[in-house]
């Protein structure tokens, strides 16, 4: 159902400039939740007046950089087969995504200054339920501890995932250790507590 | 060894003064790391001529706000027995001084823009210190994983403890249940990875 081919090059070239700016977007938020558009722009070799005739505002760029990480998140997602093992899924699922979720966390920081919070909310309610169903699941199924909110451990994820790509980010974590230590910090963070805890133990 | 009595009362009022900016420096550099001098003399309730006084320049003043939070952290840590089971050790660090740290945390974030690498070195090295050799011995008794690095394991206490500083701020999170959650999710993260680990295992 494609329009009438006027200008095809034109088409293909304009489609490619929103992609660039929207990954200079992600790139830019990403170390600087205050970025602005000229940064971006720069980041993306492009000219203030090519990124407006686009994205006409930040908030407009910063909702479209969100919504196409959510939705590469998403088809990561849909292709997983999250309905085994509650603890292979969450690994799984650390290990294929923990990159696009640190990400969508840096741009959503930007957007909590410019976006309504519905709005956000919107957004980000799908991946998130995703997590804590997988987690509630783990729960019910006692594979994952009961003793502390399955909201908080999904809390966890993302802090641990967060604090890894600012360490890689700062040169203090290789990032191909990255996922792997994620994965095995936050499975260990969720794992029943047995009871020969020793003197720590109460 | 006093100076000679000259205007104790005026001398006490400074002294006043210097406490209340420090502590609202640190409070609104808690929330916001960019906060300016302006920010903070209003909090505190004093003039910009009156917190200048004390404090000649925004890089002396953060200076001095993550000195005393270090320093308060010190005095908290030196109190604390840590020369025992290094999993209870782990538990009351955490529990008796986890605001400090993300308190520190984040004056440290607003520090690194105005500070000389060198110099935040010095002034966080020992409270890193005493955390990493905690894990580091935990590790050699065999009460903490020895597959993941106890640098890792460190920084996973950081952007826990973090986290929820945040999660706390956002009104996500109970102020009362964060040094529980935090310490136990941090203890199961540290625990020794056993063979029963079912299909998630490797």
């Amino acid at each position: 159902m494609s329009r009438p081919a006027v200008k095809p090059a034109r088409r293909a070239d304009a489609q490619h400039n929103a992609e660039k700016i929207l990954e200079a977007a992600v790139t830019c938020l990403s170390r600087n939740p205050d970025a602005s558009v000229s940064d971006i722009a720069h980041a993306a070799g492009v000219g203030r007046v090519t990124l407006y005739g686009h994205f006409p505002s930040r908030a407009d760029l910063i909702e479209a950089a969100l919504t196409r990480l959510l939705g590469q998140g998403d088809e990561v997602l849909e292709r997983l087969d999250l309905a085994g093992d509650p603890r292979e899924a969450l690994r799984v699922l650390i290990e294929s995504s923990w990159l696009l979720i640190a990400q969508a966390s840096a741009v959503l920081e930007a957007a909590q200054a410019v976006l309504a919070p519905g709005r956000l909310h919107e957004l980000h309610a799908k991946p998130e339920q995703r997590v804590g169903d997988l987690i509630g699941r783990g729960q019910a199924e006692g594979v994952f501890r009961r003793d502390l909110p399955a909201s908080w451990l999904a809390g966890v994820m993302h802090h641990v995932i967060k604090g890894a790509a600012t360490d890689v980010a700062d040169g203090r974590l290789d990032r191909t250790d990255a996922p792997r230590f994620i994965s095995e910090t936050v499975l260990g963070a969720c794992r029943p507590v047995d009871e020969e805890r020793g003197p720590a133990g109460h």
